[in-house]
């Protein structure tokens, strides 16, 4: 996720972190072309048919029905990914303070908070890919049963176990384990939220009709264009393709916002705030919070 | 659901899975076919009354108004029954965590489970039509009780039923009804939403309004047209008529998420997630996720 | 409600059954013979003050802005009310389960099941007005409290009351309490959600606006028309009364979703959805779901 | 609020009541003399420069952008404020029947309903300003406590003691206490959310661009309009003043929906509804449902 | 946040507080410098190319669409941050309530409730920076632990180690820690929405996006306004400078509804709300409201 100011409006226009413009230049390039070639044919080989840009209006009204309606799903993806991860982090605290109450074994509550942490992890890697084995094995510690675990549903089982061997031991009393499951529970549907925006992607029949009428009017536009604007075509038919093309590619970005790119959501830092949240229950050392880099947070 | 990548633009208008070209290219046609009768008629048989591009833009402007709500509904209904089953399965991992934690004797708690995994494709046939009943015999093995289950209600009834035998048995106390007993309503709760999507379709007012709306728009504009766009207007109204008819006949799809079509959900993927998730404590085989078969998650 | 499918694009314009042409076509005749009387009298009488058609666009935008706020406000309204009942449905087959459970006195629990049944009943003649007596008699029995039944809340009153009795005779737990208060609760915030819907209509002042506002434009329309259209000027105008005062009339007609019209909800159907749903567990014969006579469901 | 119906076709144009012209009568009048004298002067005194409607066509665009905006966000508050106080009928109803089941002690139980009936005014009193204070003495009787009570906070804590008492005199128990400190809870969410809707209106600043912006299209129009609708441009203008200044004056009155204006909502009534609720618990004659008077219902 | 009544209609355009005018000023100034060169170039220098208004207008459409977008998802984030905080005064109080009916040890109760208030003002800073340390130290008095906290999740975790305390010394029961567990959970859910709001901003590509979009329609305009409205070009590009910029300016200010601005959500005040709640069963003087300052509430 990218963390800046605003840029100021000098450097707005040379500003590429984070911008979309590398992404569709070769087609800004490619539509700007064919506009030149329309207007030169036009004046100087043989005048090609002029249309009104009236015409091309109701595109431009369709383009934007598309094109709102897909922006606005995708962003609703990425914001309900990130009100997900608000509330693990929120179950994740609330997990150990209730274990803090709830489970007076203290060797049972700190397996069962390295679960969680492990759940965090795992649940990490099956939303983008493992990337830090390292931290796996640091909270896993030499419990076989801990390290053995591969995938968020089995973290969420072993810290299940432990409740019921705390159950079986007495140390856990009927509320306890109301409060306890009822918050695994919880963990649980965000984890089921996180992977259904993971699975289900917008659906495809969006992206042909998008990418089909952006392509038809940026082809139509520059025989409108050679009567309204005359020599400026080629600029207007860039400026129309940034826009279009532009807001189609942010709208794909942020359609996967656990993808690891630079608008995905901060899932490391995240995992390190619950880390911070659980660590001193657990008797390990505090971390410290993951920091922007480069103005990126991972 | 179709999961494969956006396309490249090269490929991109040659793409026929997941498009709605096929469905509406009658239409497209008979649009194009008025279209260049009128420019004929109107340049080598007698001139027709041209009008205004300007007259049809209230059209327009109405047509985007009905497309974009019956889309955005439609929209919100699949995406709203992608929600009800990704609940549903973090409620069946739960139901399993908390039959661990609550319910106690093994045999009851196996036959509680399979009643879980029953209802799952009980319901599934609710909402899609039965489709493959081996898996029922399957999960219901040899219980005569239930093998007679036929209704997603009936498998929930018959859950409830073991959590009774366990009560007057004693081997559940109240926190576990109380647990199980809430955790049984959600996932009612949840079933009786997909009921709701599958049987009651959006207003049928609205299809009319549409169809008669873009069928009275597309037969105008070619005379809007012939003056704008000269001998281009059959393709604009071909265009016109991709945008439009593609756009109601893409709401038409998505606005029954549940039936057995290209954008439909992959409810079949979903229940073996369920059967994955709750197949090791029943004591049956894990079974694969189902994988997409030519880019298809059924 | 209407079930049917999608007309035939050949059948579109003749289907009468959910259509409003039949409400609005007073509206649209009077219209169009306005636009003519306009354009007779510009031709053959004395030319009319022509205006620009791009003058009364600002009203197509307004009017836009006006009618797409006021048919999303009515159609989520339906939608809720839908979501509402189909609560009820899950809240009402979760009392059954739940009494199963907890409520171990038989004589007590068919009681309890029968308030639920007629509380349904009477739910819906207060969200409909009164229109089956025999189905309260049917479910009340000889019982002289529930025969007395009148109001929805009465009838939550008494099964709360059997709730006391039983909590008296010591035939429920502390957790059955809680969890039938709980249901009892739920039911109860439904129940108040529909009347909400009911007794608080959309801003009368919304439909002043849109109703001024469409006159305003239809009757301004055809000194615009006349310029751009020419003869054709009444028949844009009977299309445009047909958008603009077809989709005030199908808002009018969401906006009211538990009316006994063509396109209220199936209140008769839902209710019937729940008698079956607790007929077995009170010991009364199952009735038959209902079915829509002729496309419609009541 | 307004209960009527919608106005025949007829009478649409001499309603009052309810209606918004008379508070933006004078700025109609203004922008209409602007629009006469503008005409005026360009025909008989000195042409004055005439600007092309599509000029103006962007502020018309940024304005319905504007006003959709405010308009949405403003029926949001008044919508969410009317489920806030359904949601509170509900708790209502719902906290009588659990007194019924939870709370043994007649005495307690009534003086614990009568600080519920307490609270609903003192919390209309909050909102919109104490108009009846008969009915806080007969419902706190002669009781010292109740007769002091003057917040709706303090009205909730009266009742909570009165749960405290019951705990220590051992006529409620650990589930009567956790049942209706919850429902206690859940009435103080919806107390907090009505406040949240008085205290915080919407952005000033919104007030200060939506305005302004509608005072420059009303002051450029004029010069459009004397080109494209010659003599009828004061008309226009006047239309165009009503559609949009009355637009923000009904924004302005749903802002605010708890004021005692023709369109705030009828929290005597619903008060009513809950002293109806609980009368006949508490031991009180129980009175009758407010009627509108003159099609108002305060 | 600033508490004033919308302007009578003549101090409208002289009302600086609130008005982002001040802020885009120096935009307008140039924008409109641009306009007032390129007019007299244009007339004096040498002709410049004129382009069609309406190629302007697929920029204006697009433009609408940008900044409606990000206009709705800031304000949906100041209204999202200002319910969490309507929740959390709900919840502060009806922990008040709770640890009366279920915190027995009034020592211990006092010390959980001066936890939660600590809590609510370490939020506070967390969220708008430290600025008032007084009070910090008013409430925590010389409990050494209390004076220590130092982040807010800290002082929620003192909370809960109070009742871990109570529960260890027998005066509280499982009733009373579920239902104290539970609140400060939902507590809990707050904060770490409130903080997503704030590390979370929109995705920066929307601020490129729009500014962009925004500085080469402002800079294409008057090329199009010279044709259409001549010598007031400088006087519309200012206009539009203003609306849209303008736009631009209040969507980055609501962004941020936790900053110290003219529309910050007012942290100070409800923080007091929150003190006056919870101060007398402290057994601490109640304080005043804060009232707004030159109609600004902080």
């Amino acid at each position: 996720m990218i963390l800046r100011d605003p840029p100021h409006h000098l450097k707005l226009f040379f500003i590429m972190q984070g911008s979309i413009v590398p992404r569709v230049a070769p087609l800004i390039c490619l539509v700007t072309a064919i506009a030149l070639a329309v207007v030169l044919v036009d004046r100087f080989v043989q005048p090609l048919p002029h249309i009104s840009l009236a015409a091309t209006g109701v595109f431009g009204i369709a383009l934007s029905l598309f094109l709102g309606f897909r922006n606005n799903a995708a962003y609703e993806r990425w914001w309900e990914a990130r009100k997900l991860w608000g509330g693990l982090v929120a179950d994740m605290r609330s997990l150990g303070r209730e274990s803090d109450l709830f489970l007076t074994d203290d060797i049972l509550r700190r397996q069962f908070l390295r679960c969680a942490v492990l759940f965090t992890h795992l649940h990490r890697f099956a939303l983008r890919g493992p990337d830090d084995h390292k931290a796996l094995d640091q909270w896993a510690g030499e419990d076989p049963e801990l390290v053995s675990l591969a995938t968020p549903c089995a973290a969420l089982n072993a810290a299940n176990g432990i409740l019921c061997d705390a159950a079986k031991a007495g140390t856990i009393d009927g509320f306890g384990r109301k409060a306890l499951s009822e918050r695994l529970a919880s963990i649980s549907l965000a984890q089921a939220g996180c992977e259904r925006i993971r699975v289900t992607p917008l659906p495809f029949v969006y992206s042909l009709l998008v990418l089909r009428t952006s392509w038809l009017y940026c082809l139509a536009v520059p025989f409108a264009l050679i009567e309204s604007t005359g020599i400026l075509a080629p600029v207007f038919a860039a400026v129309i393709a940034y826009v279009f093309f532009g807001l189609a590619a942010v709208t794909e970005e942020l359609e996967h916002p656990f993808a690891d790119r630079a608008h995905g959501l901060p899932l490391a830092a995240m995992t390190r705030t619950i880390e911070i949240a659980l660590a001193e229950r657990i008797g390990a050392p505090v971390p410290e919070p993951l920091k922007p880099q480069n103005g990126i947070l991972v």
